[in-house]
């Protein structure tokens, strides 16, 4: 029997598995779910060993744990790590679930749960891929996997792992079972990505909540007040006012914007994704730009005094705020954060005080040349499955950890995943297409086959 | 036995009494506390009947029921209403109170609870006057108790109470137990109050959470939006910047402010009392001014997207805030909801929808002549209690059924309570000085004991 055959007659039971795994709320941001991010890491560790790899386990760090695993049998084979994280978002608001987010189900040849798509189902592929060929022949090549715990709150604690063990983790390139494809119809490689830095605004004036009545027009309000920092931060065009916020950014060259124009986009089809009334974004910019080659300004959430069923009049005693930016080439998160710094302290109206907290979400932005040999190998298995060549692409979106391995571990890092732009990653009903399972397994599976093959060498020399 | 020995020998029993009521969280603006207030309105009229009134029912309306009683012995003395609300605030965040709002606590001379003060300590006085009359000779007037339970809401169910059974209530004069005092040895009747409306605003952009990794900075955010829409309302100097909203507010005659200034005010003490770091209103009017006789707009709440703890990197669906506007005499609710609104049309952002709705917080403000003769009925009984004449004040808060009983019954009311403003009245850890309590007792006592001698008809003629 051959690997591809093996996938095949396992895919119930893989399903299955995968559905176990998602039942595990290993929700890393959340301190009431430590101990279920720790059974995450088990799971992985567990799951590497049933595949038959030579080691796997649970190595520690100061948050929550990575799920290691290496298969090194063949000498002067090259190396590779696969990449892939545990952890899963938040579910607020639980209510707009249509079926709870822990507790999987399949509708529709879709899997919905929490982590399904980001990143639970593609970052189980590559371990099933190495099960095919270990138990229908043998891994052609040494790899390593390493699923860490802490992607989506920006991998704060995996440095001093790297610096303590850079040596353990050496490899000759690392592939990521976390990002995304075109399509269901069309491969790509992302070849960039946006850094991110975030912070909380919290703006307090009396030291209760007062009575409306009995001070409303004598205090300034900490909401109105919060309500015009905000304001304050990006023009009515969508350009961030924050000084200092686009130093260093280059301008996009007409390669770059030519590249980008590339790759199809229908803006309509975009916005009907969004649901939003129109689009809206810097001026002088496509769409696509601003979201790939632009650094942008979100409010993640706000929140301040009477929110529930209630109506309280009153002046609240404080305002609450998170933001985080998504930055581009030339910005550091702690030049941004310092920035933000000096614009709330500089517009913080009279009568109320404000704090910026660094929420330590930080990360640089990342990028790789088109035509590195390892996209070239992903290029050559991506056309197989699919028919097409990829696109090159860029995303909006970030992977703290691809600065981790330039920096540590000299390794540059091929996007190679399965999930979808409209699986709803980080909002209610996620989701993962069972079709997208299976092409992710075999996608793995044919890697390792061509890389074992020396496809990498090949194209380096 | 007179009734003032009634009343001091029954003292401990009386605060057991209240204690039991304050455990009732009878909270209006809350459905999942409907049963709570039905419970509310039940222990006052079992306490009227226990008091020895003729007669004590709960009356029922569209929204919480009304506790009413009565005892109408006296043919020809005067018929005084007495007015209170068994509801209660709200009691977020439950987590800043020191104990349960719903457990209370007798802690350094003060009962703290929700509703202590606001106004359950204050409502509770006049039953326990009128038994202190009942048990050691009679009541030497004609009372009517009305109790209702949507004070905290504006009362909007009232109206067609007053419409079907008008001439059940009909009476002289209403002497309000709900309202305050100027401090603990210095009594004040209150001539003027403001009116309130509110509404909630709700801005609406893409259909779901979006990644903001993957959408940033190619929608609109709706906290963005909401917040510009926000600061659009108030002008940096504290002035109202909606069209038509001071439209019918006389200028502050000489005076008016001459009034205003004749009661003494510490500004520094009332800045130390709320907490902020310095005071903030609108140009040209003393804080007093600003409180008592302009009108206010404050936002009491809003939120948006990721609240939790969590760091959710996302563009949040929507957005909302409350808001509501104290009134003063020459505005109406309605106009100043149909302001708003055409504001907010007329502020929104690009890329964004946003809804006003009236959350039907409507009184119009109330204002009665400082020599009227139930204000001089009451003065008698203060300069008694306190040793020192009251204070002419305005509040800067709303009762609104004043207007109903000047509209519908012909009466004004006096404003006679013993509430204290420190009190937490509509934050976490309210108390209620059982001093307080104490006084309020005697003061309805005495009150009913000299208008039943005539009082009330000396003055007047």
């Amino acid at each position: 029997m051959n690997w591809q055959r093996y996938l095949q007659q396992k895919s119930d039971r893989s399903l299955v598995e995968l559905i176990d795994f998602c039942r595990i709320p290993s929700i890393s941001t959340d301190p009431d779910h430590t101990a279920d991010c720790r059974r995450g890491a088990e799971w992985v560790v567990d799951r590497m060993h049933a595949a038959g790899l030579q080691a796997a386990e649970v190595i520690e760090s100061r948050g929550h744990p990575v799920a290691y695993g290496e298969h090194l049998t063949v000498p002067g084979a090259p190396t590779v790590m696969v990449y892939g994280h545990y952890d899963v978002q938040p579910v607020d608001p639980v209510s707009d679930w249509t079926t709870p987010p822990f507790e999987p189900e399949v509708r529709e040849g879709c899997l919905f749960a929490r982590g399904a798509s980001d990143d639970k189902g593609n970052m189980l592929s590559p371990i099933l891929a190495a099960e095919a060929h270990l138990r229908t022949d043998d891994l052609p090549l040494n790899v390593k996997f390493f699923f860490e715990g802490e992607e989506e709150i920006g991998s704060p604690n995996l440095p001093p792992v790297f610096d303590q063990q850079a040596e353990r983790f050496a490899c000759d390139v690392v592939y990521s079972a976390d990002g995304y494809q075109w399509g269901e119809d069309q491969p790509s490689l992302t070849t960039a990505l946006r850094g991110i830095c975030g912070v909380q605004i919290d703006v307090s004036g009396p030291e209760r909540d007062l009575h409306s009545g009995a001070y409303g027009g004598t205090v300034h309000n900490p909401a109105a007040a919060l309500s015009r920092i905000i304001s304050s931060l990006v023009d009515g065009d969508g350009r961030v006012l924050v000084d200092g916020f686009y130093d260093g950014v280059a301008d996009l060259s007409d390669e770059d914007r030519g590249h980008i124009a590339a790759v199809p986009f229908d803006e309509a089809e975009y916005l009907r994704d969004t649901g939003a009334p129109t689009l809206f974004g810097e001026t002088g910019f496509t769409t696509r730009e601003r979201n790939w080659a632009r650094p942008s300004l979100e409010i993640d959430g706000m929140w301040s005094g009477a929110t529930g069923e209630g109506r309280k009049a009153i002046i609240p005693a404080s305002a609450h705020a998170k933001i985080s930016c998504r930055l581009v080439a030339g910005q550091t998160p702690a030049a941004i954060v310092l920035a933000l710094r000096r614009h709330v302290a500089a517009h913080t109206p009279p009568g109320v005080r404000a704090a910026v907290v660094d929420l330590r979400l930080s990360s640089e932005a990342y990028q790789m040349p088109v035509d590195h040999p390892a996209n070239d190998v992903a290029t050559t298995v991506l056309r197989e499955l699919y028919g097409r060549d990829p696109y090159y692409t860029r995303t909006g979106g970030t992977i703290a950890i691809l600065n981790m391995f330039r920096h540590h571990l000299q390794a540059d890092t091929v996007m190679f995943a399965f999930g979808l732009h409209d699986e709803n990653a980080h909002a209610p009903d996620e989701f993962f297409r069972l079709t997208s399972f299976t092409r992710a397994q075999n996608a793995y599976g044919r890697l390792f086959e061509i890389l074992g093959a020396g496809a990498l060498q090949k194209e380096t020399t």
